[in-house]
């Protein structure tokens, strides 16, 4: 049977070969990107399914519009409005299933096969393969610990003329990295300098454990002039609230997301009317402040256990910075006397040690750096986490298993 | 904003513009593709999703499998086997988020652009545009009474190679015609012979409202060697149980599924687990035999209230066969004693006089045949259609509104 072309740009077997091994008993995994599910508001969004039910069952389980269901697209714009957006109608944004489905569709919507496309090195995983399914060129743009690196991005804008630059700026995956916002000023002016969409992807700007983050690259805009023509957003409450709703939302300009709409029409029609009525009811009945402090809590002191028992555990053969929030800690391997310098090796050693981590390697679409690694935080408890770290911290003791033949 | 060139393949407004006038008052609508909410079964959807949250609040809310959640993937399996379908592992069918997924993802995985595909004339409208955002090559195999005439299709197949051939067998969208036991047959061979994949769509073939209609492609898939491996089956609770939850399944040989649970990845990541596990506590339940009997016997009757109402209000003007199930009459206007014959002047008409309905002309990829309409009897009461159809013979003898300069 002959396939489309397109899958010919798509490589998965390298994180999926190390997910098989966590079924192994025993095994501690700091290798998922999702929340942990023992915090989830079970009741509340119980209320709210019930109140969804009760109310309006006609509109909670009948096709909706493709654009949302406009009490959810209310609430969530009342949510971004909360947290400094400016000028935000429910119209501005449509509902996603999830957020990859807001990238699903900007990648249908605006990109052609050859077309470039920055990402940050490192950058999220399911981003590089969502648009090289849409045939996209993607180009690395280096970050460190303050985000993307401005003037490298200019660089990189002015040689390539992207259809579009895809950023997380705040609590980055997998890097943890917060762009500061000196940063986030200039590269509003570079949307507008250079007629360039940027798309923020902000699944985790919610999850700080201790000062909030820097406004949104959205909500900046408004001291921008110009840039909100060029600015995508997509947010999510997946990480905040439960994914299993798949309730994400994208936030463009109009001429683009009219052209989204049309192409969600053909994807899944619209998103789970009833998730959405869930979704709405739960936002309204102002259940989410409470969640977010209590998810905050836990969280921070997860990061904070894992951040001490690196230091204590590998000391000066690994090198990170402590996150502020988000769910991971994204780390490097220094070498330092003699330890396993390559992230790769480090998680196959550690399997056997009986910790799971992903290698940094495949959030590169180019020039890796393998001495990186990516630990979550979010699903272990503190102990579990001090023990995990222990026996990664003898896996990078051990010898070398030997290869086989 | 330069967007992508898969956006010129595609023209949405002929529909957009009837559907925006249906918000006048007093309309009474057969525009509509939907169940009607009046018989959803709250209570039982209330149940299930209470049991999902009670014995598995982790699994439901929680990022789930790509290829669906396993006891849901377990109970369709059930659900397809009860209706015939042999040798059907769970393994072997992946959820979707509505079939409109389906269609999406088997546009992803097959089309390339310029590949040809070939669909019914006429056929649904949404699949036409999603395999066109693919780049596909529409053509248009002629149907009557018994469905897709099977001569023309083999020489069509022959002369165009096809990527894919697509099909609603049973109670076609607009069409409502029901491939022949024979045809059927003669359909799964022509797929071996031709070496080319049949994709059987079917939203519809559970609500019949007399005698069951010949068993499904994937059903008599055991009678014909070989045909398994070129068949794609999609399923839908849509029609049968709720559109809301947005749950449907694509059943495909091992190799396309596994490409097209890649695709799906990295297009919405997997289907509201919420809403999946909601579905499959609603199939153990055991309530879906008496929710189908009950909404057959109500489509029944409106079908039936509206043949008889089209027959005596517009006589020889109108031409249809009777439905055997489904949610639509497909009719064609003769032009008798001077009628009008053209459906898309009816439909103006027919707005005026406060009916509405959808001209059949943007069901067809090519060669489309203006006499048509598409009209449902699903969500008005028999009342209402007798008044609505009263109006439609109104605007068939009503004077032509005078043009607009």
């Amino acid at each position: 049977m002959p396939f489309a072309q397109r899958l010919t740009q798509v490589e998965t077997s390298a994180i999926r070969e190390l997910f098989k091994l966590l079924g192994k008993p025993g095994i501690i995994s700091f290798a998922g990107g999702f929340p942990d599910s023992a915090m989830f508001d079970v009741d509340g969004i119980r209320a709210a399914s019930e109140a969804a039910l009760r109310e309006e069952p006609g509109a909670a389980l009948q096709y909706g519009a493709t654009e949302g269901y406009q009490p959810l697209r209310e609430q969530l714009s009342a949510f971004m409005t909360a947290k400094g957006v400016q000028g935000l109608a429910p119209e501005q944004l449509i509902v996603t299933t999830g957020s990859q489905q807001a990238l699903d569709l900007l990648g249908k919507t605006l990109i052609d096969p050859g077309d470039k496309v920055i990402v940050e090195g490192p950058t999220f995983l399911a981003t590089i393969q969502c648009f090289r399914l849409y045939g996209a060129d993607l180009v690395s743009a280096p970050i460190d610990a303050h985000g993307v690196q401005v003037d490298q991005l200019e660089q990189l804008i002015e040689q390539h003329a992207p259809k579009l630059v895809y950023l997380i700026p705040t609590f980055g995956n997998p890097s943890g990295a917060t762009l500061s916002l000196e940063r986030r000023k200039r590269i509003l002016e570079l949307a507008v300098k250079h007629r360039t969409v940027i798309v923020e992807d902000d699944p985790y700007g919610d999850l700080y454990f201790g000062e909030a983050p820097p406004p949104s690259l959205l909500a900046l805009s408004s001291e921008v002039p110009g840039s909100r023509d060029w600015l995508v957003h997509c947010g999510s409450l997946s990480k905040v609230l439960a994914p299993g709703l798949r309730v994400g939302w994208l936030i463009a300009p109009p001429e683009l997301l009219a052209h989204a709409t049309m192409c969600k029409q053909f994807s899944d029609a619209h998103t789970s009317t009833f998730a959405q009525a869930t979704a709405a009811q739960y936002l309204k009945a102002g259940r989410m402040p409470a969640t977010l402090a209590r998810v905050r809590e836990v969280y921070a002191r997860r990061a904070q256990a894992m951040g001490d028992a690196l230091r204590s555990e590998l000391g000066d053969a690994i090198d990170f910075v402590q996150p502020q929030g988000g769910l991971f800690v994204w780390a490097r391997l220094t070498g330092a006397g003699g330890a396993v310098a390559d992230g790769r090796e480090l998680a196959r050693r550690a399997i056997e040690q009986g910790v799971a981590f992903v290698p940094g390697t495949p959030f590169f679409c180019a020039q890796p750096d393998h001495a990186t690694l990516r630990l979550s935080f979010a699903t272990a408890d503190v102990e579990k986490i001090r023990e995990g770290i222990a026996r990664l911290g003898q896996a990078l003791q051990t010898a070398p298993a030997p290869q086989e033949a």
